[in-house]
């Protein structure tokens, strides 16, 4: 899994279906907005299937870790298909792996928005730009 | 080398210093503002050492592809050195590099502005959210 991770806000909304057999509900065109928590963006990867108590544990560490020294609770989950995953998870088992790890996130006592699977969306990133606002992390 | 593309708009400052040894000039704390473009997130890896114009003339056609399909002639190149690099080239061959294609994609008559190199910034990103609004690129 990789989880690109930002400190700031997020203002998004759903725009229309990606052409894949596996989608979370949403409402389209209705913007929704976040301030001061951590934007993670992930990409499930093939690698992860069949070890998803893992790799849910290890991201929620890597985040927990990085939640901790900028002093945020709030936590927006989103799906993205281009941070250079080494080979996506098949959709299915993708929303399965972000469903558990958000539901891990709210038992360390988070508030955790999921952005909607199989949908592109616009989005407004503020990134706050202190040394710690931007990183990236693998989970292997 | 690693291409993080977004077409939308862009604001952007200098924050702070990353303490490396190599870095653009800049003027701290002034917003830029960019519309209507892609905005390149790029990182250098240090298996593009040693062959400059080869990665250029790769990434260059990369980006045509997406700016032409998005019509845009206007590009904002951000060295970003968080979106997964499988390792990060030496930052005076990365700010080289980063030259390089700077300039040739105004050969290519495209409008460039570079983010400096070796600073923090806080940027506002905004993504439009149609298909091809995001992707990903990796040269190899």
């Amino acid at each position: 899994m990789r989880l690109l991770i930002f400190h700031g806000n997020l203002a998004y909304k759903v725009t229309e279906a990606v052409k894949i057999s596996v989608r979370d509900d949403a409402e389209v065109d209705e913007w929704k907005d976040f301030e001061n928590c951590l934007i993670v963006f992930g990409a499930v990867e093939s690698s992860d299937e069949g070890r998803l108590s893992e790799v849910v544990n290890k991201a929620v560490e890597e985040i927990q870790l990085v939640a901790d020294r900028v002093k945020v609770k709030n936590i927006v989950l989103y799906p993205h298909a281009h941070i250079f995953p080494r080979k996506l998870a098949k959709p299915k088992f993708a929303v399965r792996l972000l469903q558990s790890l958000s539901q891990a996130l709210q038992e360390q006592r988070f508030s955790v928005h999921q952005t909607p699977f199989g949908w592109y969306k616009a989005f407004k990133l503020e990134c706050y730009g202190h040394p710690l606002a931007e990183t990236g992390r693998s989970i292997d």
